[in-house]
């Protein structure tokens, strides 16, 4: 059975997943997507604010997303997203780390124009293996509502 | 000469690049980051609230940060982000379709804790090659401030 919005509630709160970036995965990315040097060359990033190489903010939120489908969304009657309410960057991402997303329902509520979904506000956190927040993210899922019969 | 913080001003507006998306990106990011059925099954996809296969939103921001870092931050002198303040999704994007971003500053400020680094309000907007928007970002980034030799 998945999950439909009535199985969601304000408080719920899952610990989602782990994914271990390499320096490799971490250039790899940056060069497609990010090529700012302190994401793309472990040298010249010695030089930089960070000290050393880095990883993208936005491998940073794949990863969150990827924690959060494997976790959570692919058992869930899923409808998309309308948006992000905040990203917040804390401690940078470096090689090696492992990131891991404690994932938080702030609020729930049924649609007005569209009887059939559910809106789920949440809260993501994304911290890596000292436990140091990484980022943060708050935004809103659309779920599917359970079929009356099923009430 | 790099951009420093004294080269942005509130208003300024910039048309950065072109990347166009094929199935095949589509479906290669989605399974790495954002494994649903209607991100990386153009079959099964049909079905979805969608119509067809569409790119994870996450592939959409990470396009987002190459045409801005190939079209203006890798000229500039920046120092980062603290993060992103709103993002809103509106159009799927499909493949084949070709993405730009309009980049427009809205703010911008000086640091009261750290002399060197100026703050850079901006909204970047996402539109596709029928020029639908498919996303905005509303965020802040860090520039370093020009040396005082240099004004």
């Amino acid at each position: 059975m998945p999950l439909y919005y009535e199985d969601f509630q304000a408080g719920q709160q899952w610990e989602l997943g782990q994914y271990q970036l390499s320096e490799e995965s971490i250039i790899k990315f940056a060069r497609k997507f990010d090529p700012q040097y302190f994401h793309i060359d472990p040298v010249k990033a010695k030089d930089s604010i960070y000290g050393g190489l880095v990883a993208s903010n936005w491998q940073t939120m794949a990863i969150y997303m990827k924690l959060i489908v494997e976790g959570l969304i692919s058992r869930s009657v899923s409808l998309g997203s309308p948006g992000i309410d905040e990203i917040r960057f804390f401690e940078p991402v470096r090689p090696g780390d492992t990131l891991q997303v404690r994932y938080m329902v702030t609020e729930c509520r049924t649609s007005n124009s569209r009887p059939t979904v559910g809106i789920v506000h949440f809260k993501g956190e994304v911290y890596n293996q000292a436990q140091e927040p990484v980022a943060s993210v708050a935004g809103t899922g659309f779920f599917g509502r359970k079929p009356p019969e099923d009430i």
